[in-house]
């Protein structure tokens, strides 16, 4: 697997990731029905840097990086990966993650945060979990899942 | 004093109350040098409905209120509130406060947040509080103080 910065071309493969991921509506607090058009405006806005995994050609998975705030919270930086729904379990939003704290350090962050973990997503808890993170925060019931209702999310921070 | 929609008439008295809490730096994670322009731009943002409080006809505070996310998240509200510094300690921040918490609780909102509350800003944690809003999160350093260095951040919330 490498991971790149994503180009222009690599629009209808972040669609083919992110449109699943926004129509399920489990796990980003981000309309369902955004069109292909929003969600690329979005995932690929001027304030992020973007990137993308790929594996024998093929785009398994995305993240983006943006600075959390501005001014004096401009230190902490936030990302979100997207893995490509038949490439889950092998280890991409992993890679993705440890690609992300190293790029964010390199760039001069100090730390990361995930401000809105859906926390019925453990997968994704468990895995920032042992990549350093920490639960600094808990909101209640701050997410309305398709499935199970109201539930809480998480912040979630480490340093760099 | 009144609380009442800001139109576009109020954009300088608007600037007069963020243009100095901005350069100051020390209570919210945005840009200090940003131009009147700049933050106009953000204050009076589409995705924000913005007020104003008014006394012998003076705007002598502001604040918006937006949904804090998206899709799962619409349903809390998030609010930045700026008092005028001469009228710091008047109740212009508790009357805007209760305002909006109103306001959002009509328009269907089911709680609000707010993210970024400077540690350091003990007059406002304190009257958030009186307010009926917990600390559900504590980050770690995420604010640099232009004067007291690197500062932790709450999260602050409450039902409606």
């Amino acid at each position: 697997m490498t991971i790149r910065a994503a180009t222009l071309a690599d629009a209808d493969a972040i669609w083919s990731i992110v449109g699943p991921i926004l129509r399920a509506g489990e796990t980003y607090a981000l309309p369902r029905d955004w069109s292909r058009s929003d969600a690329l405006s979005y995932w690929l806005s001027p304030d992020h840097e973007v990137f993308v995994a790929e594996a024998q050609g093929l785009v398994i998975g995305t993240y983006f990086l943006q600075a959390n705030q501005r001014g004096g919270g401009a230190h902490v930086a936030n990302c979100g990966y997207m893995t490509a729904p038949d490439s889950v379990g092998r280890g991409v939003a992993t890679a993705m993650c440890r690609h992300s704290l190293g790029h964010a350090a390199a760039r001069g962050f100090r730390a990361m945060q995930f401000n809105c973990v859906v926390s019925t997503n453990e997968r994704a808890v468990k895995l920032w979990r042992h990549l350093g993170f920490d639960i600094v925060g808990t909101i209640p019931q701050a997410f309305e899942h398709p499935v199970l209702g109201f539930v809480d999310t998480l912040v979630m921070h480490r340093t760099l």
